[in-house]
């Protein structure tokens, strides 16, 4: 008998501290490259661990033609570090594969975030040079949060942004997020807080229900028709169980035959029914025909099957009531990370900037004003130097808030729905060519002003 | 003051269970879409639930015109079953949400997989049809397993089909995998296992180090000689800190003279230079010349900055000693998730299928052999059906083995060198043709035989 235990159980969970009887924490300090801890390791032995530093995460392009990103993760990474923290079985790890020395080891186990972070709020906007993020603390403190703020921050906002554009093709119609068997099982749950924060409306994901409050949806698959001796019978089994409101899936077999059975069993209060396959514009039209024919005129219709923000765009002129959306997503559309970096900016007051070739960037820490016309269209991103912040103009805005003061978070940050609501806001503001889902340029234009 | 910390903290892990004064365990129950739960409650009313039933995993199609797929992830999914309980936890959020009606609660609180488990291993090939796990149980005990089974196949398999194609291109280099920053933070450590499953040397994951004993690397960022005063200072604490023997990162400003500083600083001896931007390579050859004219010839290289198995494959005739790979592993290099799907086959003796447009699936309890040339070469998949297997030829072997039984894992698990060493050997048996990187048909054709 092989045991594989150890492979998927998590091993920060519910394990009794040796020496406390309390259970250990629940931390995220491995989640992280190894090189953050050697480059720790040589900097706090040469003394420039302690050198106050500015760390700034921002994406150097958008993926794909993509016209906007979306930001979403911060508050995970928030909660990530806080349970950032060395415990007896972290350091024992490191100990075991002397990844560094003790006296490394003595300082991680002490390890606490005690520095200050801004940066924009989830369902914020952001463009080429945005900075997203800024962590102000030692080089110490600050370099070992480079890969967990970048996981977080890549893989949601990633998410975010391509639900956005989902949501807008949808035009308001009901979205659904049910993705989660074509992603990891923990990204899965992620990925439906990302959607819900773009917009969509629900979550097949329980385990998103639990954690981030998300209202759950889903009724029956073809598993549960197939099951039956016959659909009929199917149907008036989830009848039973569910009530007239449930959704019936209609294309087990012969969709036709399915609409009239469902409303046979049903009768023409049925709730709505889910068309998974086929050609999803047709059949939707001619699903609405045939249950107006049978009295169920409020009987709404769903679709599902492989839809992304193009497909579902292109069934808005049919009668569909309400998107069910997989795959593209949780895998964000083609685009499954945001490509943003964590890059050192500033030394003891020192502009840094990496000089070779092509993956230039610019020191200094910055912040960043959107300016709008006087109707509320977003004109363009000014990134600047903190020290030589510009005058606010009247439809000026500064974008970045304080998430973190000595190592706490502030007041400022939002609820999960105060960010959904700010998407929606700020998606106003966007310029109409910004909306398009065709690819091009950013919006707008990011400036950077000189100092 | 808004803490947002139910956001991130694993609601199941290390909360001490009210009634027991034990800690609950660290339950995988509710990674799983809403309908699995209404389709079991449904089924349980009426009886169905008990029909002995047959599920089976299996890819339509493999994505993108690849060659072979990689089956990874099935002893996380095992581990991931026996965790698939529902604690009070679990139960008190289902009913507080109204997910399902109190009986259906009570058979949940029991729940215990108690089924049969039959599957392709980790690190063999898989083809389209390929039946790759089988699930016998009732319908009840076998429905609700359909997400987490799918989410972890699906990704795991994903990164694992597009780093055996890496793996391949770097023809015996070292390979490492450094992705963790462009996908979720747990994706990450599921991401190491695949690739390192894949024949990658290591990763710079620390979790994965620490849960699948995965051998970890990384030595120093950009940042570390952006924080010093000088490159030169900066190579020299890192020498200080980790030796000789450390690999010094040396295109932060100029590479010609990053190296040239190196080696005086290190000496000969120096373990390895990275490349991270540039045409690695012009970069890596000019590298070499520079390293050989300075006496330190057995000084490798290793190169980063975006690699794919396309750019790796371009580099087989430089003088790279190893490759950093991160994004394209880790999204599946344009294939994120494998695509697989999870289907009611057999119910109750009756082979069951779905009969509507493009999704048709064939019913029945299906196993597959794989056959071969004399040479080894495999030649085709055999999915026939499990009531009428046909003799086995000297060349054909059965490529499924029992996981589970009764709930329990069997002895024939393997564990995930084994499995590594499987895909190393199951490589050399793909036609030449299907080891190609470019698109083409899958390296073996699928054959259904008819009973």
């Amino acid at each position: 008998m092989v045991s594989c235990s150890p492979q998927w159980r998590r091993p920060h969970a519910a394990k009794p501290d040796a020496t406390l009887g309390l259970a250990t924490m629940n931390s995220t300090a491995l989640l992280t490259d190894h090189y953050e801890l050697t480059m720790l390791a040589a900097a706090l032995r040469d003394g420039t661990g302690d050198r106050p530093c500015v760390f700034e995460v921002f994406a150097r392009r958008l993926p794909d033609g993509r016209r906007y990103g979306v930001v979403a993760g911060v508050n995970r990474l928030l909660d990530a570090i806080a349970d950032f923290r060395f415990g007896e079985e972290e350091i024992d790890q490191l100990r075991r594969n002397a990844v560094v020395d003790d006296s490394t080891l003595a300082w991680l186990a002490n390890y606490r975030f005690s520095g200050e972070i801004d940066g924009y709020p989830e369902g914020e906007l952001y463009f080429p040079g945005s900075p997203v993020l800024t962590v102000r603390a030692s080089f110490a403190e600050g370099v070992v949060l480079e890969t967990l703020a970048l996981s977080i921050l890549n893989h949601d906002s990633a998410i975010a942004s391509a639900a956005a554009r989902m949501v807008t093709a949808a035009n308001g119609r009901r979205m659904i997020e049910m993705g989660s068997r074509r992603t990891h099982e923990e990204a899965a749950v992620a990925c439906a807080r990302a959607a819900y924060l773009a917009g969509f409306t629900a979550t097949s994901n329980l385990e998103a229900g639990r954690r981030h409050g998300i209202p759950t949806a889903g009724t029956c698959a073809h598993a549960f028709t197939l099951l039956h001796d016959s659909e009929e019978e199917a149907f008036r089994s989830q009848i039973e169980a569910l009530g007239v409101g449930t959704t019936l899936l209609v294309d087990t077999y012969d969709i036709t035959e399915g609409i009239k059975t469902a409303v046979a069993v049903a009768g023409p209060d049925l709730g709505a029914i889910r068309i998974d396959s086929g050609d999803l514009g047709v059949m939707a039209r001619q699903a609405r025909d045939l249950l107006d024919s049978l009295g169920a005129r409020n009987t709404r219709i769903v679709v599902s099957s492989d839809l992304d923000e193009y497909a579902i765009a292109a069934l808005r002129a049919e009668p569909v009531d309400a998107y069910g959306v997989g795959t593209s997503v949780v895998t964000g559309s083609g685009a499954p990370t945001a490509g943003m970096v964590y890059k050192l900016v500033e030394v003891d007051g020192r502009h840094v900037e990496k000089r070779s070739t092509s993956k230039q960037s610019r020191g200094g820490w910055k912040k960043a004003l959107r300016r709008h016309k006087d109707t509320g269209t977003a004109l363009e991103e000014i990134v600047f130097q903190a020290s030589s912040e510009p005058e606010l103009g009247q439809y000026d805005r500064l974008v970045q808030i304080p998430l973190m003061r000595a190592g706490r978070l502030t007041d400022e940050v939002p609820t999960l729905e105060q960010s959904r609501e700010r998407l929606r806001a700020a998606l106003v503001s966007v310029p109409w060519e910004g909306l398009k889902l065709s690819r091009g340029e950013p919006a707008i234009p990011t400036t950077y002003l000189e100092s």
